[in-house]
């Protein structure tokens, strides 16, 4: 069987996460890397073609992709690059700016279905497996309302895009936001009393921050707990560390999540449904997912399936790399 | 927006599940009941009509069914009735002898495909949610075996199965089957330790049976602890029980239930996901998955889609009632 040829677009955590998953994946192969800076990748990768993103005819020619993954950011690279790869290649990206997913999808549907292709949004995680797991919750237990929760555990879970925030202020040199779950709130949830929760009523954020030198750390503080969006609305804690000590002590990508539901069935009898999930690195995790989807992606695409799709429009099947008899024999 | 018209066929605890659920959702509408003993079930259902399953032109002609929900058992009644249903309508049902799925499964396939109708088997919550986790698990987690528990709480969970079994046994006058997972067994999988586990190796089996009068004790409990497959493998404890203590110590359907993976990503770091749901009733949780299904079998039919199908198969956002607007604003 032909390997599925996957390229990724943008090197961060996410796209060094790919890299090791297809490696894991051997139905697929990474058939090269595109960048919008092919000479720093190419000081880390040098068993793939590094390419220019921007010159497509090359690399389209050369690299002959079934599938691109995106691995850029979803403040500035998504919206623009999206639907630009989407008239060109199938595409897969975890674009997770919630409140902008309509909008998303309708730029990328436009362009996948003008140029044939297959374009899978905001997959990964979260957003991904558990928006899956809050609509299956929804629909198997109707009238419950789905939460998610982040950082169950002792030292919560690392977000990436509020570490950046704290990093776009003023004096802060360096720094890293943990976010942890209210295990009361969960409890709340488990009693089946579907609380109306508003976003601080469940977690607390964590800020370890290394400032500048002579920076003043009130004012830190203060544009900290005032952001908002990001740190308003929670009880946030800041601590002030040492470069090296953020370097030791909060090294890697840890995280964790919890998608619950609960409510009742028939005579009012109590139905409750978690799904867990912990990850030694996040971006690995979401990079597992979007391999996942790619390899789902190469299929629908064969099929002449074009548009812009969700975890929500794909056939679960079509993630595996086992065929129907071997799912129906020790899958169902 | 017209009501999907249901139709159940076969009126034991997981057809008053259905009854119930349908209340709940209000996009379909109760049509009728089908039986081998409508007199039966007229007994306990006034609101809707109760006819004969046998009399086919009669029911398919006044029910006008979008969806029939199989609720027979799976060792007589679906072998029976699954494909000569397929034939006449659209079905959904639980099988569950897993071992059986694919034989099973090709005869739906050939009966569906043959009159043009769409059959979703073997789903509920196992079969069912947990075959859809068990292969997100693998897909996302490559190498990692997905394991199912039950049984979880204190009191274990009620196998209706297995109680039926228990009740084969010459002596046996009633009894209740608690199933019980093995904690530490747990522990090994979150350890990452991905073990070939044997059956007896997960769960424990609580037998509480009421003897016939007269009954040789001795010689019972051995038929149990000596029944293969269902008990042989299983460390089994049996406790003797007055009809009265079984009545109300052990009444209702308590269930409850563990699918979990765990593996590495990248550069070896940990990965697990875990899907917990704990039901109150388990008949009634069965049946509100049905329903969704059913939902989803009336939009897979008006769509043209035909043949045998499983959870694996169909895309997730055809079990929710909310439209796509709705899911990419709120639940992406």
């Amino acid at each position: 069987m032909e390997k599925v040829r996957v390229v990724i677009s943008g090197f961060g955590n996410v796209g060094r996460g790919v890299v090791a998953s297809l490696k894991r994946n051997t139905d697929m192969e990474l058939a090269g890397i595109l960048s919008r800076n092919p000479a720093r990748v190419k000081k880390e990768v040098s068993d793939v073609p590094v390419m220019d993103v921007n010159d497509s005819d090359a690399w389209l020619a050369a690299l002959k992709p079934d599938v691109v993954i995106l691995c850029g950011g979803s403040k500035n690279d998504l919206p623009e690059w999206g639907p630009k790869m989407a008239k060109l290649v199938n595409t897969v990206d975890s674009f997770d700016n919630h409140s902008q997913v309509p909008e998303y999808f309708k730029a990328i549907n436009e362009a996948a279905n003008s140029s044939g292709h297959v374009s899978v949004i905001s997959t990964g995680w979260d957003p991904g497996i558990f928006s899956l797991e809050r609509v299956l919750a929804n629909a198997f237990i109707p009238g419950a309302r789905a939460y998610g929760f982040y950082g169950l555990g002792e030292k919560g879970g690392l977000s990436m895009g509020h570490s950046d925030a704290l990093r776009t202020i003023k004096g802060v040199k360096d720094a890293r936001q943990y976010t942890h779950a209210i295990p009361e709130a969960i409890d709340e949830i488990r009693d089946g009393k579907n609380p109306a929760f508003q976003p601080g009523d469940m977690h607390t954020r964590e800020c370890f921050v290394v400032a500048e030198d002579g920076a003043d750390k009130d004012e830190i503080v203060k544009a900290i707990k005032e952001m908002p969006g990001y740190f308003a609305p929670y009880k946030t804690n800041v601590t002030f560390v040492s470069q090296q000590e953020l370097d030791t002590k909060y090294a890697g990508f840890p995280h964790d999540g919890l998608a619950i539901a609960a409510g009742t069935t028939g005579d009012n009898n109590s139905a409750r449904v978690e799904y867990r999930c912990v990850w030694g690195s996040n971006p690995e995790a979401t990079a597992n997912v979007l391999v996942a989807h790619a390899r789902a992606v190469a299929r629908l695409a064969k099929e002449g399936k074009k548009g812009a799709m969700t975890i929500l429009d794909i056939p679960p099947s079509y993630f595996s790399t086992l065929d129907r008899e071997e799912l129906l024999k020790h899958w169902i």
